[in-house]
C-alpha cells in the first residue's frame, strides 16, 4: 500500500507510525510545507520518501494533516491531482466547513471527512508516537458520499488500528466536540494565563503548582497554530459553550460568596458523575 | 517512632505507607470518624493499630488529615490531650485560617501549619499509594511558631520523604494555591458540569471524549467533602481568581467572534510559556 501524508506533525507522524506497525510492507511517502519537518520526518524514518505533489497520483492512500485553515485549498488540489482510486482523508478537528467546501467537488468521493480523538499537546515531527491512533474513537461524517470501494478500504485501516469508528453528521460533530474538546483548550489556556498573570504580583507563584495544576493546564502547551484556527471555524458553538461554562463558574462563585455549603456539594456531587461517565467509555 | 494519623483517606493513608518505607521500625497508629475507613486502613496494612483519642499522648508525630472545617475543633482537641514532646501537623490545602484558630493556643508549639502539594483525585484509604508525598513541595507556614526541637523533627521527616519545603506567610500561601490548586479544581469542576448539562440535549457527547478532555476534567472526580469547605475557606482568595479566569474566558470569546485571528494567536503563545514554566520546577 502506497500512503501519502502531507503535514509531517504530531497527527501525521503517529498515522506513520501506525501505519507501518500494522502494514509492514506499506511505503509511506512524505510532504510537508517546512523542509525542515520533511528531513526530520526522514531523519526519524517517519517516511520512507519526500515526494511532490504530482506523485500523489499514484498513492493508494492520502492523509491531508495540517491546520484547519489550510485544509481547504490543499484538498481541493489534492482531489484534482489524483485518479478515482485513491483516497483522500483528513483526520481536522472541525468537519462542517470543509465538508460544505467540498461538497461540489467532482473528486467529492474519493474524500472521507474523519477526526480521530487523538492527540498530545505536543507538535511537530518530533511529537509522533506509536500507538496515539490505537483504540481511539474516530468519527466519520458523510460516510455515504465517499465511494463505497474507497470507504471500505477506510474503514479496514480504521480496524486495524483498533479505531472504534462513529458516524456522525458534521453539524452534530462540530457541535461535540466544541464541549468535549475544544472547550477544554480554551478552559486550560485561560487557566494558564489566568495563573501567568498573577505571577507578575506573586513571584515564585509556580513553585506550589502540584499535579493537579498540571493536569488542568497541560492542554496550554498545545501548538496555536493548530488550535487558532479550529477555534474560529467553530467560532458559533465554541462562543456558546464557552457561555454555558462562564455562568456555572459564576454560579459557582456565587455559592462560595455565600457560603451555600449546602448547595455546592450537591453541584460539585453531580459533577462528581463525570467518574462512571468516562470509565464507562 | 510511634505516628498517630487522624483520618485514614488518600493524604493519610499514603503519609502511612511513605513513613513505613523510609522508617521501617515506626509504629502507625490512626483514627478515622469512620469505622468503615479504620477498618479498611487495618486490613490495607496501612495503620499497625487502631486506637482512641486518650492514647495519642504517647505519639512522637500526630498528623490531622481531615476535611479543612473538621480541623479547628479537631487539632485543638488533639493539643490538649498531648504532652509538651508531640508535634501535631495537618496538610490542609488552608492555611490562614487554622493558624489564626490556634495562634492563641497555649500548645502551639507543638503544631507546625503544613501542606505538601500531592494529591490525586481519588479519595478514602483505598486511594492511598506509595510515593504520594516523595520529591512534592510542601508548605510550611508561621515556621517559627513551632517548637525548634518539634520542627527539626519534622523537618527530618520531610527531608526523608525528599519533599522540597519552601516557608510561606498563611495569607501568601492562601493566594497562591487559590490560583495553583482551588482555581484548577473550580475550572475542571465547572467544564463537567457543562459537559454534563449539554449531554441531556446531545445523546452520547461523551463518546468523542479523548485524553484532553479527560487530562482537563480530572479534578472534577475529586470529594466534594473535601473540597467544598476548601473553597469556602479561601472564598476572598478564590473568588478573586475566579472573576479573573472568568474576564480571560470572555477576552478570549471576543476574539474568537471578532475572527481576530492575529491577536487570537498572539494570546495562545504567550501562554505557551506554560511549557517551560513547568519543566522549570
Amino acid at each position: 500500500m502506497k500512503v501519502g501524508i502531507i503535514g509531517l506533525g504530531l497527527m501525521g507522524g503517529s498515522f506513520a507510525i501506525d501505519i507501518k506497525t500494522k502494514f509492514p510492507d506499506s511505503e509511506i511517502f512524505g510532504i510537508d510545507s517546512s523542509n525542515k519537518n520533511l528531513d526530520k520526518a526522514l531523519e526519524l524514518g517517519l517516511i520512507d520518501y519526500s515526494i511532490d505533489f504530482k506523485d500523489l497520483k499514484n498513492m493508494d492512500l492520502i492523509l491531508v494533516s495540517v491546520p484547519v485553515d489550510k485544509m481547504f485549498d490543499l484538498i481541493d488540489k489534492v482531489l484534482n491531482l489524483i485518479g478515482y482510486n485513491t483516497l483522500v482523508f483528513d483526520v481536522g478537528s472541525t468537519k462542517e466547513p470543509i465538508c460544505n467546501y467540498l461538497k461540489n467537488h467532482n473528486k467529492r468521493s474519493n474524500y472521507l471527512a474523519a477526526h480521530p480523538m487523538a492527540g498530545t499537546e505536543f507538535s511537530g515531527p518530533k511529537a509522533a508516537i506509536k500507538g496515539l491512533y490505537v483504540g481511539k474513537t474516530n468519527i466519520i461524517c458523510e460516510f455515504e458520499k465517499t465511494d463505497k470501494k474507497l470507504g471500505k478500504l477506510a474503514l479496514e485501516i480504521f480496524d486495524a488500528l483498533n479505531m472504534k469508528t462513529i458516524y456522525m453528521d458534521p453539524k452534530s460533530h462540530d457541535i461535540h466536540v466544541a464541549y468535549v474538546s475544544h472547550l477544554s483548550h480554551v478552559s486550560s489556556f485561560m487557566l494558564g494565563k489566568t495563573v501567568i498573570e498573577k505571577e507578575k504580583n506573586e513571584n515564585n507563584i509556580f513553585d506550589l503548582a502540584g499535579s493537579g495544576f498540571e493536569s488542568t493546564v497541560r492542554l496550554a502547551k498545545s501548538n496555536p497554530k493548530t488550535w487558532t484556527p479550529i477555534f474560529l471555524q467553530n467560532k458559533i458553538n465554541l462562543a456558546a459553550s464557552i457561555d454555558e461554562y462562564i455562568s456555572n463558574l459564576n454560579l459557582l462563585k456565587q455559592l462560595i460568596i455565600d457560603g451555600n455549603d449546602k448547595e455546592l456539594i450537591k453541584v460539585l456531587n453531580n459533577t462528581n458523575r463525570i467518574t462512571e461517565i468516562l470509565n464507562k467509555q
